[in-house]
C-alpha cells in the first residue's frame, strides 16, 4: 500500500462521511439525493429482480462486442455546421463521458481528408525513397519482421479547441476539446526503418504521405523523425481501425495530428521542406498582422475539464462532487494541474491518478463538496519544462484573433444552482 | 532517446540488414519473401490504385467503431465441446493476434455462470452488510462522488489453462492461454466504501455477491479488500461492457478471475470465510492423493509466446523472425522473461516493452532469425518476488494430475520447417 492509497482511506472530509453515512443507511430505506424516498423500503434490495432469477446473455452473444444500450450516447459526434462535408471533416470524442486515459478506438474521433479508406495489408506498400544509399518498399509482412515498440502517445488535431478562438462557442467538452485521443501503439520505431536504407549525408527532413486520395503530404525535420517517430500497426492492443489508418500510419508523439499520416504510403527524404498545402496555407497559425507564422507543430500544455461540463451536469445534488479532467503536453510530461471553482480567484491542486507519462494523457480528480452556489470552472496544466496553461485572453494577446489552430487556452464551465454547465469566458 | 532506444537504431544484426536491404528495394521490384515476384514492377507502386482516387468513408460512417472487415477473424471464440452450454460456460481472447498490452473490451473472454444480465445504472444497487457500524446501500451515482483511482491489472481466470494439465489438447494460444485480459480501470477502493460504513474489529473477512442469478459469492479477507480492491465502474476509460459486468464489477488485482464478481450488489462483513461453492467445490486445487488445497487465490507468474503460435504460423520465410508474447505476475511485477527456441536446451533473455507493472501483462519480444529449422518454443517468466514460471512437470510433480485450476506451466509450441505451429509437450 502506497501513501497516497493510505490517503483515499482516511482522507475524506468528516462532511462527507456525515453525508453518506446519513444519507444511504439501509434502515432509512433512503438513497443519497433521493430524500423523498426515505421512509419506503427500495424494492431494487427488497424484491427479487428479474436479472438475479433468469438466465442472461451467454458467450455466444458477440464474438466482438459493443457498449451495453444504455451507453448510446458516448459516441463520437458531429457539429452539423462545421462538418459540411462530411467527407472530408471531423467528429469528435465523447471525453464528456469518459474516464482514466486509455481512449477506445471504437469513440476516438476521427478527421479524413478525402475520406477512410479500406486497404488490405497484402495490398499496404511503404516505400523509403529520396536521398537514401537504397530506395526500398516494404509491405506489411515486412513491417512485421522488425523489432517493435510500445509507446502510450495522446494525439490531438491542431484544430481542436479552434472554433473558441472567436470566444465561447461549443456548449459541451466534446465540442470544445474532443479532437483528441490516447492511445497504447505498438510497431516499428522509423529510425528503424531509415536506418535500414539507409539515409545520406544531405537528408536533413523526410516527406510523408498517406495512401488516400488527399495524401496529406507533411514535411518533418529528421531529427524528430529518429528521435521517436513509430510506423503503429496496432492500437490499444488490436489493429488500428479503418478510420485510423488500417494497417498502419505514423505516430509523431507530441506533434499535431494531421502530421501522423494515415494509410502511410510514402517516406522521402529531403533536404528540406516541401512546403506542401498542408503546412502552407493550413495548419499554421496567421497572426493579428495577418502573417502566419511556419512550423507550430508541437501541442502545448492543455487541460480541460471533462465532469462536470455542458453534457455532464451535476444531477446529485449538494455534498460530496467529483471533479474530473485530463491534461497533456507535447513537450514531455504533465507535472501538475491546478483546479479553481471560482474563476481564477482562489486555486487547488489537483489529485493525478498517476505520475505524468511522457506525451500522453493525464487523468486529474479534485475532490471536493458542492454547496450549490454557481461556479466558474477552470483547471490549468503545467509540464516538465515549466511552461504552464495560458489564459485564452493571453494567447489572444500575441496572436490575435486570425487564427483557427493551436489554442490551449484555460477553459471556463460555468455551473449554476441546479447543477447545469455551460461554455463561457470571464475576463 | 533513451539507451534502449539506441539500440533498435543500431542494434540490427548484419543478416537482418543485408536480408531486408537487399529483398525490397525498389529498383529490382522485389519483395521479402517473394521472390518470384523479383522481376516484375509492383502495380501496387506504380499504378494509381483506386483508394487514391476515390474519396473513401466519411466520418458520420460509424458513431461507434468496429474493427475493419480484415480483421474479422479477431473474434472471442468458444471451444465447441468445452462450451456445451452457452450462458454459464466461456470464450478466449484472440491473444494470437494482439499486441501490446491493452486488450480492448470488445474481445476481452467472457465467463458467466448464469449468463450476462442487462442492469441500467438507475436499478443499480450496491449494499454493505454484516459486521459494520452503519450498513449501507449505494446507488451508481453514491459511487460517482467518492474519490476514484486509475490502475491497469490482468484478469486471469482460475481455469485458464485447465485443460493443459492432461497434457497438449488445445491447438492455440487463443485457446490454452486466452481467459485472460488486461485493462485500465477507474473507480473507487474498496477501502473507501468499507470505511464509510465502519469496519467492526471482529471484521475479518468480506463475502461480495453479485446481481446475476448466480451470485457467485467469494470470501475475501478483510486486508486484500482494504489493500487494492476496487469497485470499478469503467475499463479503458468507457464503461464496463455488460458481459464484463456493467455498471459496476469488483477488481481483485492479482486473484483469480472468479473473484472479480460483476455486477456487484452486495458486500457483507463476516468474520470468517463462507466457503462458498465457488471456493470449495469449484476453483480449488484437487491434488494427487484426492484432497483439495483450500484457498489458492493468487495467479502465479506466467508467461506465453503467442507468435508464432498455431493460430499465428511464419508465413515469411527464413531469415528475422520476431517472436512475442506476454508475461504477468499475481505477485507484483514482471522483472524478466527467458525465450528458448530449442526446448530449453539455450535461453535467451527476452526484450521487454516496458518495465513490468504491478499486476499488469507486460509484452516481451525476441528479436532473432529464423534459418527453417524446427524450434521448440518456450517462454519463462520471472517476477519481483523472485519466483520463475515452473515446467508443467514440476508442476505435476507437486500437484498430480487431478487439477482444473492454476497451471501456469512453460508452454511449448513446436514450430515445423514451414513455419506452422503445434501445441505439444517435451519431456
Amino acid at each position: 500500500m502506497t501513501t497516497k492509497d493510505k490517503g483515499s482511506e482516511t482522507g475524506l472530509a468528516p462532511s462527507r462521511r456525515q453525508f453518506l453515512r446519513g444519507a444511504a443507511a439501509v434502515g432509512a430505506g433512503a438513497v443519497a439525493g433521493t430524500a423523498a424516498r426515505a421512509a419506503e423500503p427500495d424494492p431494487l434490495i427488497t424484491e427479487v429482480q428479474d436479472w438475479a432469477s433468469t438466465t442472461g446473455a451467454g458467450v455466444d452473444a458477440t464474438p466482438y462486442g459493443l457498449p451495453i444500450e444504455y451507453e448510446s450516447d458516448v459516441v463520437r459526434r458531429t457539429v452539423p455546421w462545421l462538418t459540411a462535408d462530411p467527407i472530408s471533416s471531423i467528429n469528435f470524442t465523447p471525453i464528456h463521458a469518459l474516464d482514466g486515459t486509455i481512449t477506445p478506438q471504437g469513440c476516438a474521433f476521427e478527421r479524413h481528408h478525402s475520406g477512410a479508406i479500406s486497404l488490405r495489408k497484402e495490398d499496404y506498400r511503404l516505400m523509403i525513397n529520396g536521398l537514401v544509399d537504397t530506395p526500398l518498399v516494404f509491405t506489411y509482412e515486412d513491417l512485421e519482421r522488425f523489432p517493435r515498440e510500445n509507446r502510450t502517445y495522446f494525439l490531438e488535431c491542431a484544430a481542436n479547441t479552434g472554433m473558441e478562438w472567436a470566444g465561447a462557442q461549443l456548449n459541451g467538452a466534446q465540442f470544445t476539446h474532443g479532437m483528441i485521443h490516447n492511445m497504447e501503439y505498438s510497431g516499428v520505431p522509423l529510425r528503424t526503418l531509415l536506418a535500414e536504407a539507409g539515409v545520406q549525408t544531405e537528408g536533413k527532413w523526410v516527406y510523408v504521405e498517406g495512401a488516400d486520395a488527399s495524401s496529406n503530404g507533411r514535411s518533418i525535420p529528421l531529427e524528430k523523425a529518429l528521435e521517436d517517430c513509430m510506423v503503429a500497426t496496432r492500437a490499444n492492443g488490436e489493429a488500428l481501425r479503418m478510420e485510423h489508418g488500417y494497417p498502419a500510419r505514423l505516430v509523431v508523439p507530441g506533434w499535431e495530428g494531421n502530421m501522423w499520416v494515415k494509410w502511410l504510403r510514402r517516406i522521402e527524404v529531403t533536404n528540406g521542406p516541401v512546403e506542401s498545402r498542408e503546412e502552407t496555407s493550413k495548419y499554421t497559425d496567421t497572426l493579428a498582422d495577418g502573417t502566419s507564422r511556419k512550423w507550430t507543430w508541437v501541442m502545448d500544455a492543455k487541460s480541460v475539464i471533462t465532469s462536470p461540463s455542458p453534457q455532464a451536469p451535476i444531477t446529485h445534488g449538494h455534498g460530496p462532487l467529483v471533479i474530473t479532467g485530463m491534461a497533456w503536453s507535447g513537450r514531455g510530461a504533465i507535472t501538475g494541474v491546478d483546479v479553481t471553482m471560482d474563476g481564477g480567484k482562489t486555486w487547488q491542486k489537483a489529485r493525478l491518478a498517476a505520475p505524468g507519462q511522457d506525451k500522453a494523457l493525464t487523468r486529474f480528480y479534485l475532490d471536493t463538496e458542492w454547496n450549490g452556489e454557481e461556479m466558474f470552472l477552470q483547471s490549468r496544466a503545467r509540464d516538465e519544462t515549466g511552461y504552464i496553461q495560458p489564459t485564452k485572453d493571453q494567447l489572444r494577446e500575441v496572436r490575435g484573433e486570425n487564427s483557427v489552430y493551436h489554442n490551449n487556452g484555460i477553459q471556463t464551465w460555468w455551473v449554476n444552482g441546479n447543477g447545469e454547465a455551460e461554455n463561457v469566458e470571464i475576463s
